[in-house]
């Protein structure tokens, strides 16, 4: 049994997914302190549950290669994929939408935490460039705390493209960058809007810059004017959707 | 020499301690594959610096405990202690100033993620609580990528009492917590701010919420309005300082 790798684990990713009616999960796995835990969410369980496996603490560290996995971890299949078309038509009838794009970020607790703050804030979708993100599970679903259930994933081949489509359906694009001449609070922000940050380091690449309609900075006056970019994003969100 | 344990790493880290005068500094190791960023700070280096000393990857590794170290690591003495009425001295002077207070927030890279927000959005200092606060160093120090160096960071016993003196010396202490009636945003913000957060779950603790003058909440609208604690700081600032 603990040749088994699990990819979902922590309290509050396993307890979304559990109750996810679109989660396919085979084994669910739990150690006797968290049994109790595990018990006050399986009253609102979906149809199509395995029963849960009791095993040790160490077995737990094992089959989460000992991550914080809080005693609970299962094995899923990922979520369906979600298309560019979906995320269009679910925003249509909402009056104000906000779609989080991300560039090339890649390390799996940054995504997760962006993804955290997506959902705190009702963006309605993060979109991922394919060859440069983590994978939907593990770290960054244990950082995303549940919210990997609730907020709409893609990954696009190519986010020039992707942009492209975005503003054909009528989405105004603002790439969060240095170079910006406004910033982020300084613009009469748009009904249906796209938010796009790049890794720490290198930002944007030029071909995504160059594709966004506005260019935008976060006001930030102190002496190193440069923040985590899961930190620069939840600003970003705050100021879109204050 | 790979005995020796350096608990400032990375090149970011690196670089600031190495440039503050405040800083006593006995050794400092690089790797080839870093000599050349290093010697890119040379030219600006203080007084009493000691000698580089050409390390391998594989003993850096080591002596960082294997942290991503980029190539340069050093050992160093603590910044000698701030205090608080260093704190208010420094201040005085200043039309708007905001001092972060953490109360018991443990996670070093949340900490170091919130020391780079504090730089960033110009915040005057960074209050702790002594006993349950992550030494400043290591993985903080690089979380925090040199803002160590800039901001200064009190580590307090009581913080009820240090709110108290806060409140004495004419500093409005606002608390983030969900419980508060209003958000962030609908407060007419005063010129001298102390913004309190606690830890993620816990929140403040019953004593220090009701120290504060006031508890606000960040407006999250989303279905699940929980975000990562360096997030909602970075948030909070910026609403503060916008």
């Amino acid at each position: 049994m603990s040749k088994l790798t699990a990819n979902i684990w922590g309290a509050h990713a396993v307890r979304a997914a559990w109750l996810n009616p679109a989660r396919e999960i085979s084994h669910i796995f739990v150690t006797e302190q968290a049994v109790r835990e595990f018990s006050s969410f399986q009253a609102m369980k979906g149809e199509k549950r395995p029963s849960p496996t009791l095993v040790s603490k160490k077995d737990l560290d094992k089959m989460t290669d000992h991550a914080v996995h809080q005693g609970m971890a299962l094995v899923t299949a990922p979520l369906p994929e979600v298309f560019l078309g979906d995320l269009l038509v679910a925003t249509s009838a909402q009056n104000r939408s906000v779609i989080l794009m991300l560039d090339q970020v890649t390390d799996p607790h940054n995504v997760g935490a962006i993804l955290r703050s997506a959902c705190a804030f009702g963006a309605a979708g993060l979109i991922l460039q394919k060859k440069h993100a983590p994978t939907l599970d593990g770290v960054l679903a244990k950082t995303a705390c549940g919210a990997m259930e609730h907020v709409p994933v893609l990954s696009e081949t190519n986010l020039s493209r992707t942009i492209e489509q975005l503003q054909d359906a009528g989405w105004t694009v603002i790439g969060l960058d240095e170079r910006g001449s406004r910033t982020i609070g300084q613009f009469d922000l748009p009904e249906k809007l796209v938010l796009v940050l790049g890794a720490e380091g290198p930002g944007l690449r030029q071909n995504v810059a160059h594709h966004c309609d506005f260019l935008a900075k976060l006001e930030m006056k102190g002496p190193m004017p440069s923040i985590n970019v899961s930190n620069a994003a939840a600003v970003a969100l705050y100021a879109a959707t204050i």
